[in-house]
Order: structure tokens, then C-alpha cells, then sequence
């Protein structure tokens, strides 16, 4: 558990709810694969390609066993998704990176947002879901790559200066997707958050991670 | 062994070659992941982006294989697949689907390209790097979606046409590609064919077979 956390509890939400909570997670996996992907393809060389394309392989390696979890349960991962592409999708066109060293930035920002948030879910989701979130974090293949080059990017100072301001812009516009999110899907709600003090609280917990990781490179 | 197969034999390829030629494989999956991501997000709905994404992860997960086989002999495998970037692009480019039906026909009849070279490759690679290749194919996580999109899209008889052009064209870039990469690259071409004769043979099965995949589909 993370430091200046309060007191947590398994919230008991119904199977069928934390089968649904699982299409957030699936179609947060499948966005985050179209981002990398994509990002792979404006790399300015092989390595970065690689990197890159590994990083989305990831997601989709994720978004397998969330898949096959669903199917043994006579779910469609495509149906379970769809009411969560609106907002993700939403978020990701806004933060779309302009350049290589945004798209990296939001590529190890991205991660460690989804990271926290499905640290959150994990914590609190109860069942055989909760263990599938939490295994899933625990196979998080993140190489050092992405890091180490944003930091050779931060070496410019124009550029550093850019990607401080996309670091808060990213910020922002996943607090407003993850609100979007949770007003629209109760159910996912009641597993992140018990009330509005929880969201709150939830949130200001993200905004330090984000922050931290912020301040680590500089920015 | 598939009928039709006169006598093959392994050839002995020093390992140094033996791990060069995983470049080639290397950069296969890479270029095929790329394709099959891009692809996509070409996707009319959700659950075609879904199919495309997951096959271009399977590539990318052959693909760490390999990269940790290289990464195990102090070889980058970067540097190993170099060599092999402009052939595997060229084809690419040439071949790029212009629409949803070539993009899912593109899917379908690469793959099978691919698994046909491999194989002929994993029958005649000696040592660890000929198991890694037969291992690879055995992996190969394909579903039965493409096809049975293609097959629908065929139902509209001026898209069928399109297709049955695009299908042959797709071979003969193919084998262009595969001609700039065993002229380039003796040690490749000493593990896939033996002599120009072995190599025409060796187009010959490779082209049956393709043809027989595309009158499966009625093409």
C-alpha cells in the first residue's frame, strides 16, 4: 500500500458488474495499443519502432486475458467494451502527441496513470476480476527504454519546457475521461470510489503519482 | 512434410549465420505487426480493430522471442534486422491495402506466406535457432475471423474481382521481395535453398500453396 493512503475496503459489487468493469479495462488496453502503435510508426529510428511497438504488444497481451476471462463466462469483449470507447477515445484525441518526445512522454505518463488506476481497482475489487487486475499489473512489461530517452529529450530545454506543459495537459484530460468514466457507469463507480470524498481522494492520490513522476525527469 | 515435397536436408549454417537470419525473421514480425496495427484502425467496427490488433500483438510476442534468443548471444536485435528493413518495407509499401476487404485479405494471405517460408526455413535450420522457428509456427494464434470476413466480403462480386487481383499481385511482390533478400543475403539464401534450382522449387510450393488459398476463398 502507498504511502498517505487512508483506509480502503473491498467494496462488494456484484459479478455481473465486475464482469462489465472489466470492458473499462479491456477497451483502456485496445486505446492504449492504438496510441503505441501508432507512435511506433513517427519513431526516427529502429530502436524507437521497436520499443514501441513492444510497449503495444503489451496492452494486447493484457487485453487477452481479459478477454478469455470474459469468454469463459459467455461475455463478448467487443460488447462489454463498447460503452467505454466514447470517453477513452475522447481522451486520447486530445492528448494525441505532436512529435516523438510527446509521444514517448505520454507513453510513460499513460503507463503509469493506467498503473495507479488499475492499482486502485485491483485493491478494492473483490473475485476472481480483482485477482485478474492485479495479476495483469504484476506482468507489466515496462522496459527503461521510454524513460531514458524522454529524459535525453529533456536535454533541450525548448522541448523540455513543451513536454512539462503536455505532462499537465495529460493530466488534466484523464482526470476529465476517468470523471466521464464514473459518472456514466456506476457499477465502475462502486469499485473505484465508494462516494465523492472517495473520488476526491482517488484523484489527488493520482495527481501525486503523475506529479512525482513529473518531477523525476525535470518537469 | 507436405505432399508434392521432393527430398530436403538440413544444411550445416555456422551459428553466427544461423543467428543473422533471425534478423530476417525478426524484422518479418515487426513489418507485419506495423501493417496489422495500422490495419486496424481501418477497421469498420470495434470488433474487427479487436481481431487485427490481437494479430499484430501475436507477431509482436514471436517477435521477444526472438529477441531474447539474440539478446542471450550478445546480439542486438536492432542490428540484426537492419539488413533486412528496406526489402520487407518495399514489399509492404507496394502491397498496402487500399481498403477494409484488401486490408483483411492482405491479413489472410500473408500470414499464410509467412508460415509457409518459416516452414521451409524450421525443416532445413539446424540447431536451437531451427527449434525457435518451428516453435514460433507452432504458436501461431491465428483465428478464423479474417477468413470468414474475406469470404463475406466476396459475396459482392466487383469487390471479389478486386481482390482476386489484389491476391495475385501480393505473391508476386512476395517472391520479389523474398529474391532481394536471398541475392542480398547468401547465408539466408544457404539455409532456405541449397542452389537456383532449390529456389525455384522452393517459389514453386510457396506459390501452390497460395493459389490454393486463394480458390478456398474463391479467388
Amino acid at each position: 500500500m502507498r504511502a498517505g493512503r487512508a483506509h480502503w475496503s473491498a467494496v462488494t459489487v456484484p459479478a455481473p458488474e465486475r464482469i462489465e468493469l472489466l470492458g473499462a479495462v479491456a477497451y483502456g488496453e485496445l486505446a492504449a495499443f492504438t496510441r503505441l502503435a501508432a507512435d511506433a510508426q513517427q519513431a526516427p529510428d529502429l530502436g524507437g519502432r521497436t520499443e514501441l511497438a513492444a510497449l503495444a504488444a503489451v496492452e494486447m497481451e493484457h487485453f487477452e486475458r481479459i478477454r478469455a476471462h470474459l469468454a469463459g463466462r459467455d461475455v463478448d469483449v467487443v460488447e462489454s467494451m463498447r460503452p467505454f470507447a466514447e470517453p477513452f477515445d475522447a481522451f486520447h484525441l486530445t492528448v494525441a502527441p505532436k512529435d516523438w518526445p510527446e509521444a514517448l512522454l505520454t507513453a510513460h505518463l499513460g503507463r503509469g496513470l493506467a498503473t495507479d488506476v488499475l492499482t486502485e481497482i485491483g485493491e478494492r475489487l473483490e473475485g476472481v476480476e480483482g485477482e485478474l487486475v492485479r495479476d495483469v499489473l504484476v506482468d507489466s512489461g515496462y522496459g527503461a527504454f521510454v524513460e531514458r530517452e524522454v529524459r535525453a529529450a529533456c536535454a533541450d530545454r525548448l522541448v523540455r519546457d513543451r513536454l512539462a506543459l503536455h505532462g499537465r495537459r495529460l493530466l488534466g484530460e484523464a482526470l476529465a475521461a476517468a470523471n466521464a468514466v464514473l459518472d456514466g457507469h456506476p457499477y465502475v463507480a462502486a469499485v473505484v470510489v465508494d462516494d465523492q470524498g472517495g473520488r476526491a481522494a482517488m484523484f489527488k492520490r493520482v495527481k501525486l503519482a503523475h506529479n512525482r513522476r513529473l518531477g523525476a525527469l525535470g518537469l
